[in-house]
């Protein structure tokens, strides 16, 4: 626990102020890409840094900005950038207005975009649109993720369905390319847990991570106020992850509030490596207030923090609590 | 020329990402205090932190957001913080609408807000409004700032003047109050030299300090791309600062682009102390690129940048050139 206690702190927390539902990855070329809702939920941009702290004040870049009208023009939620066969992608959520359909939903679907330059922070002409990612299903949905396992590529998401109670589920498939899928949705979790359900029945912002011959799923439960919360799936490497029997959930949240140093619904979270290229780092945004003003979409001080985790011996991740602030 | 070198090198850059017109003010709690504006012009928010570098990531607070409607309801421009007879001041420029007046000008006028708690941050219930700074003339205002000299406290700030060409002029008035003036504005500088008219003709931010037995006032001219610089006023601290005469402008920019490390029109400065309380600090605002898409307004990446500066054996401040990024 020393040597976690000692890690954590060289990293600023926050780590970048008003980014929510936070993304980084560690490329190739020793850059950590980072993406992020912005405030205004009206563009999508990029920083890189050779260390995590260079994030904190990296230049940022804009590479896709919201249409001015239809399906992409409204409320750009939680970009994800993933690099595949040799191309950038990001993956990210768009509506067509800010108003609720008729389940009480934003109307919110998945996109993707991609660029075939090395440099996908060149300009924003790099970047082609690939359209909806269509999952068969005509609903609320976001927060897309993927992974590679076996030589095949995954997606997996949250999406509403109107026969389900609560906001979203998690959903898997295999996929036929970067924007399309080849298989039908699986669905792996949904809201059940008094900590899934708290306010809002919520399964959302899944990130994936692959060790000790395990899948884990982590993503995020309930209200996004202090009640917001991760849980996990695992499922073994060999099974069969388009099976839902494959997924086990968690009956506990993995990661929450730590009131005691004010920090408040951790969640949205990815996970990244440290500069050592060993230690695991667990991303993701937190407030550090409770008295939201108005609606808690509109506060844009969900900031994003880092900090590294272990591994308990059963072979689960220790995800700790999320740190308190240490600027000075 | 050396100890600046050392010093500049200590400071992250840029500080604060995504924010313009910035103000830092050192408080007597031995917080600095930051205020700038946002990318989506929509409120106005106070970080502090103990050094300039805990800026970069301190988390901020909202204290102040736009109406819905009326005179405060659009594009929220460069809030200063002010400490004025142990109460807290912030002045700010709003519009009524995004729409150009019959001069081709934004409607923005200046507003002020007051908070008497100790700690400014505290909560937004803690801020009234003073309303609208009346300067006598309805026209296009922004950009206010204030400084005290010989017991008297003065106002400076931008304003359109239809029989002037150019977008503002500089004026000043003394105070009755901090939200009152008391006297008659007096134009202090309006654009003339080519390096303030390139593209649109425009004097704006100005910025006081005090040093050398006079009075110095930078400013910001031209458009807000990489013509954008910085320009300076004179006068003698124990002349009439009313006077119009009392005040020489430098026929030269005083801080400009540095195309060599790709920083591009720096301005809408600010001033305040290193955390030795001897070293002068310039705070400014800077682009690193050129090829703006679209309207320059809604290009969120002018960052924060701060910078230590010198005085040359005229008496004359030296702010050499923006320094380059340093984040690793």
């Amino acid at each position: 626990m020393k040597a976690v206690t000692k890690m954590s702190s060289q990293y600023l927390t926050p780590l970048v102020v008003q980014r929510a539902d936070p993304y980084i990855y560690k490329h190739s070329d020793g850059y950590y890409y980072f993406t992020a809702s912005v405030p205004a939920y009206n563009l999508i941009e990029i920083r890189r840094a050779k260390t995590l702290n260079g994030l904190a004040n990296a230049a940022p870049r804009t590479v896709w900005r919201k249409h001015d009208s239809g399906e992409m023009s409204q409320l750009i939620w939680a970009p994800e950038i993933h690099f595949i066969n040799n191309k950038w992608y990001i993956y990210f959520a768009a509506a067509e207005t800010t108003a609720f359909d008729e389940n009480g939903m934003f109307q919110h679907r998945m996109f993707c975009i991609e660029c075939d330059n090395p440099d996908p922070m060149r300009q924003e002409e790099d970047w082609i649109e690939r359209g909806q990612v269509k999952t068969g299903m005509d609903s609320f949905s976001l927060d897309a993720t993927c992974f590679e396992q076996n030589g095949n590529l995954y997606y997996v998401w949250a999406q509403k369905d109107p026969a389900i109670k609560g906001n979203s589920n998690l959903y898997i498939a295999e996929m036929e390319n970067p924007w399309t899928l080849k298989t039908k949705p699986v669905l792996i979790s949904k809201p059940e847990f008094e900590w899934e359900t708290n306010i809002f029945s919520v399964n959302e912002g899944p990130a994936v991570i692959h060790r000790n011959g395990k899948l884990f799923i982590t993503y995020s439960a309930s209200a996004t106020d202090q009640n917001y919360c991760m849980g996990m799936l695992i499922a073994d490497d060999q099974s069969d992850l388009l099976n839902s029997n494959s997924w086990t959930k968690q009956d506990k949240p993995v990661f929450e509030s730590n009131l005691s140093v004010r920090q408040y619904g951790p969640g949205h979270n990815s996970f990244t490596i440290g500069e050592d290229n060993k230690t695991d780092i667990l991303v993701y945004h937190c407030r550090d207030y409770t008295t939201i003003k108005g609606d808690p979409l509109y506060d844009p001080n969900r900031h994003t923090c880092v900090q590294p985790f272990t591994w308990n011996s059963d072979g689960l991740p220790n995800f700790g609590k999320p740190n308190p602030y240490n600027y000075k």
